[in-house]
C-alpha cells in the first residue's frame, strides 16, 4: 500500500459545549495543522498516488472555509461540537467530496489535525 | 476511525542484557517522549474519543511511576528486558489497566516511545 | 553565556485590527506554542540557569492567564492589536514580572510563539 | 504489534518525466529523509523487534547506493518515474532484500519518504 | 529586539567542487526547508515587524528563481560553490533586495537552510 | 556572520544533587539530542564555514565519551552537578579542544543539549 501526505493549517476561533471541556467551554482558538494522507494499492502511470500538487490545492481550498473563522457561527457545523477528532472527520469528508472522480482511483484517506505539540487527532475512512 | 493522540515523556536510567545490545549494556539512560493514541470506531455524545485532560492525566500517572528511576531496580521489571519496544508495551497495558471501565468504549490503544530524534519503537493493542 | 529554555501552549481567540491583516481582521484564533529562554552568563551553586521545574511553572501561570479566552475582550490588551509578535512581549514582560527578584541573576529573557509550522515571532529583552 | 522504527537520509538529483509533473520537470533534487519501520507480532529473546543497530546500518547502506547521485543515471531506475511514493517502494525492496533471513521474524516493513516539512509518502509491504 | 519568521522550502540539484566534498562533488541534490527572520527594534502602527504574508511571499518569489533547477547551470552562481552556508547568503541578499523601501524599517535578517534533519546553515546580516 | 549546525545524540544515566531538583537527586537518564553550531564571518576557499562531514565526526568523538555511560562515574564530572546546561558546556569545550587549529578559523560556537520536547539548554562561547 502507498501513500501521500500534504500538510497545511488553519486557524479558527470556537468553544465546546459539555462540562467535560472545562476552560474549552469558552470562546477561544486553535491553530490546527493539518496533514492529510492519500492511500492506494498501486500508482498510477505516472507513478505517483496523486497529484501532491492538486492534493495540496484541494486542502488548501477545504481549509479556507474553515480558516479565519469563529466555527460557532458556521451554520454547517451548528449541530456538532467541533472538538479536534470531529474537525478531522470534516475536513476528511469535504476532501472525499472535492477529490471527485478522482476519489475512485484511491482507497482510503486519513486526516490528522494537531492542535498543539503535545495533542492531535485523527479521522481515518475509505474512498 | 477516529484516535486523539497526546504527548509525554518520562526520564529514566536502565541497562540491556545481551551481546546484542553492545555499549548499551552499560548502566545508562533515555528520554521517552511518549505518543499515546486512543481509537475509537465513532465519536462520543460529546463528540470525543476520550476526555483528552483525561487521557492526558492517565498517561502523566503511568509515566510518573517509570520516570525519575533506575528500571534495574524495579521489581515488576526484573524479568524483562527493557528496551524500548517493550517499555512500550509495558506503558499500553497499565494505560489500558488506569482506564478501567472507560476502555470499553474505545477499540485500540498505540504508544509510541521515541528514544532519540532517530528511533522509536511501538506497541499497538486492543482494548 | 548559557540559556535554558522550557515549552508550553496556550489557545486563544482573537482578530487583527488593520487593512493589512485580510482575512485574520475577522475573528479566528490560534494554538501559541510558546518557548521561554532564561539567559545567564554564569550558573548558580546547583549549576543551573533557573530551576526549570520553577520557570515551567511560571510559563503556565502566565499563559493560564490568555488562554482560553477571546483576546478582544480582555481589557489589559484592549489598546493593542494581539499580533504574535506584540503578544511574544507581552509573554515575556509577565514573566519577568513574575520571576520577581530571581530575575537580577539571569541576563536576559527570549520569548518565541509559534503560531503554526511555518509562522513564529519572538521577543528579547534584558533582566 | 511491536514496530521499531529508525531515521536516515540521503541527498539525490532527478526529473520527473510527465505534464503533471510541472517544473518538477526540470532536473532538480531533494534531500529525503527515510524512516523505516520494522513490525513483529512478538518480541524476540533479547525483548526486540530488530537489532536497531543492525537496521539501522541496513538502511544506511540501502541509502548509499542512491545518494549523491543523479537519478536519471541510474540503470536501475530507468524505466521508472522516481517519485518520492515509488522510491518508498525502492528503499522497502531493497531493505527486506537486505534483511536476508532475519525478514523471517518480522511481519512487515513500512518505509516513509520526508521530502519537504509539507510533504511525504510512504510504502507499506509485507515480509 | 522583535523577530518574525516564516518557513518554506525549495528543491534543487547541484554538485560541489573541491575534495573536501568527497561524494557530494557528484551531482546530487537536496530539499532546502528555509527560515526567513527579519528583525525589528520596534513593532509598526499595525504591531507588526513585517506584514507576515507580504515576508512569506517575497521568500517563496526568491526561492522560486532557486527551485526546480541544477545550480551548477545558474549563471548567476557559476562562481561559487552552492553550499548550504554559501545559498543562505544568496537567499538572504534576494531577500534584502527584495524588500525594497520596507528595509528601511527592518533591522536585520538571518536565512536558515536546513539540508536535512541532521544538519542546517544560518547567514545572518543586517539591513 | 555564518553559522553551521549538525545535530547527534547521546543516552547517558546521572543523578542530581541539591533539593532543587526533587525526583531528579533519584538515579534517572536522558537522551541528549545535541546541536553544535560553528560560526564564522567569512567562508574559506571551499565556500564553508567548516567541513560538515569533519565537524559531524568530531562531535560524534566527543559524545561517545559521554554516551552510555552513568555519567555519576566519571571521574573528569565528579566535582560538578551533571545539569543540561553545565554538559552544554562540557561538551562545547571538548568540542573547542578537539577541533585544534580549525578552531583558529572560527569565532563561536553554540551547543544545545535537547532533553526532552519541552526543554533544552544552550552554552555559546567564543573560539
Amino acid at each position: 500500500m502507498f501513500s501521500v501526505t500534504v500538510r497545511d493549517h488553519m486557524l479558527i476561533a470556537h468553544s465546546l459545549r459539555g462540562e467535560v471541556f472545562g476552560p474549552a467551554q469558552r470562546l477561544h482558538g486553535a491553530t490546527y495543522v493539518v496533514d492529510a494522507t492519500f492511500r492506494r494499492a498501486t500508482l498510477d502511470a505516472d507513478g505517483i498516488v496523486v497529484d501532491i500538487g492538486h492534493a495540496a490545492d484541494l486542502l488548501r481550498s477545504v481549509l479556507s472555509e474553515l480558516g479565519y473563522r469563529n466555527l460557532d457561527d458556521e451554520a454547517e457545523l451548528a449541530e456538532m461540537n467541533t472538538t479536534t477528532e470531529a474537525l478531522a472527520r470534516v475536513v476528511a469528508d469535504r476532501l472525499a467530496g472535492a477529490l471527485g472522480d478522482a476519489a475512485q482511483d484511491l482507497d482510503g484517506l486519513v486526516v490528522t489535525l494537531h492542535e498543539s505539540h503535545v495533542a492531535w487527532a485523527s479521522y481515518e475512512r475509505q474512498l
